[in-house]
């Protein structure tokens, strides 16, 4: 029980022999010097890539994207690109936008409900400063909002989820989808993984292949990153939370995570409760610690396995701060299945 | 000059007064626990994102693409898409798949010289294990040679340049433009960037924003991603050599970079010419020392202006081989403007 609570797991790193045979190296490997991930302290052997980065693909990578959005993908899809309705969800895209070809480009994600997207004004603040950091020019907001609506009044989801892209070529791509069945509780995996300088953490970027692959190659449903040490930063697709002796730890904003807009309501209500904060990155795992997860699509959602621990059930005032996000953010008390 | 030659320069991190008035944080910034970056050993002001991660972009990001390919964006484009062909460049695409929505696809970029794709089984074999290693399915390899001659067939460039990529949905898109003007020497910063475990660095994917961003924030031609020690590990479009002491050094293909193709061709010509190689991370700048980068568009290009150091003309030896490099991969001698 103690291997699962330390940091650095790599017992998922195994490559399946079926992939080794297939991969030759351009040159033979002959040294390596990593000490940060679980990847670069194995050894490989002769001229075959060897266990060093390949992830293995427990599940199909768009199955494990589906998995956290709970939303049936491509289907019941309406798009607006740039103005212009796409009821097929297909669109044409010049082959030199770096948004396809460099993943040079920035989007939100948000529920619709009853017609309305919940926190607009923040994901579009946020879209913006995400704009401002990848050096893409930023879309008149008056100009969105008013394809945000067309987009909507056209659609025929009234609980839905959009999806707002901009690409470095400047394309607004929004697209609208229904709403899926909500997660109650989720299995995750910590994995030692620092933020790189480029692309900012801050933006909310489309170079994002990585966050996919990380789940689906561990067979989970999120993947938390670390620091070397251990201690929690952010989700792939989440903010991360520990409630731990009677106080809520989370990473701060300080440039290594992604300020999520549902963790600013969670921080927010927590005062409200007089639940008692600490904006420091949670340490590793603790008996009676209760670790959950938000994005703007989930509200709250607890940890019912963490690594290789199962957790305890959500306590009470956790429960109490799930019910009170939901009220904050509109969201309906049954939203449509 | 004893500062330039020091790992982790930080001055070109600075956000201008501008930005920082534009971005305001969801929730303060309250402390911060970083050691690896620049960024993270600063501290912020208020409730203002401050410097932590900023890129300052100096140049636009697609000029910054444009100087390391040397050629004519947007002009004279050729696309064809699963086989039918795009004469304006543009075609249509799903807003499902993900190589659009999470940078998650493949792609090689090579020359073509005399309407001969110049080491096309490397990058074809390269191109296959990308797949392999994010999880997308490989295209059929006679299916892509057809495809890639049709496209050759119908273009007018005899020399040009020849991109190949497929997103996760599994669309083929081949791009031939024309051959650019070759970069004679160039200016690099050295900036230390820890490999990530996903994506796996040893895949071409198209989750680059970052390696389009960091020259540009720098306002360098190229940026060589170090370890925290100062060991050059790669660039964000080449491979990294140092000739030190009658030695050449480069960074192992471990698992920390992409195995370049013109770098294997260097290492076996290396090798043919009796110049002594080892394939090691080479470390922080010395006097007397020849940096060089290679790729497959350029070759081998030297660095007049390392950090913020001149650097001497290339030596003898690195001439030769630059010589023996483009009659290896057959390129003209003088190649078309």
């Amino acid at each position: 029980m103690t291997t699962a609570r330390m940091p650095m797991k790599s017992s998922s790193f195994q490559p399946s022999p079926n992939m080794m045979g297939r991969l030759r190296c351009a040159t033979p490997t002959r040294r390596r010097s990593g000490r940060w991930y679980p990847e670069e302290r194995r050894r490989g052997q002769g001229n075959h890539i060897g266990p060093l980065c390949l992830p293995l693909l427990q599940r199909p990578v768009k199955r494990s994207l589906e998995l956290h959005m709970r939303v049936p993908q491509a289907t019941a899809v309406l798009v607006s690109v740039d103005g212009t309705h796409h009821p097929d969800g297909r669109f044409p895209i010049s082959c030199d936008d770096l948004g396809l070809s460099r993943g040079h480009g920035v989007f939100e994600t948000l529920p619709v409900y009853d017609s309305h997207p919940s926190s607009l004004d923040a994901h579009l603040q946020r879209l913006e400063q995400s704009c401002v950091l990848m050096g893409i020019p930023a879309p008149m907001p008056a100009v969105l909002r008013t394809r945000i609506r067309g987009l909507l009044e056209a659609s025929s989801c009234s609980h839905g989820v959009l999806r707002i892209q901009v690409t470095q070529e400047g394309r607004q791509i929004l697209a609208v989808r229904p709403l899926g069945r909500r997660l109650d509780t989720l299995r995750a995996r910590r994995l030692a993984w620092p933020t790189p300088p480029f692309p900012p953490a801050r933006a909310k970027h489309t170079s994002r292949a990585g966050y996919t692959l990380a789940p689906a190659a561990h067979d989970v449903d999120e993947v938390i990153r670390t620091t070397p040490t251990g201690h929690a930063l952010e989700g792939t697709w989440s903010s991360v939370f520990c409630f731990r002796g009677g106080t809520l730890y989370t990473c701060p904003d300080d440039g290594r995570i992604l300020p999520g807009i549902t963790r600013g309501h969670v921080l927010f209500l927590a005062d409200q409760m007089t639940i008692s904060v600490k904006e420091e990155a949670p340490g590793p795992p603790e008996p009676n610690d209760s670790w959950f997860l938000t994005s703007s699509l989930q509200g709250i959602v607890g940890i019912h396995r963490l690594d290789d621990t199962d957790q305890p059930p959500m306590p009470e005032p956790i429960r109490a701060l799930r019910i009170a996000l939901d009220q904050h953010t509109g969201r309906p008390t049954a939203p449509s299945a």
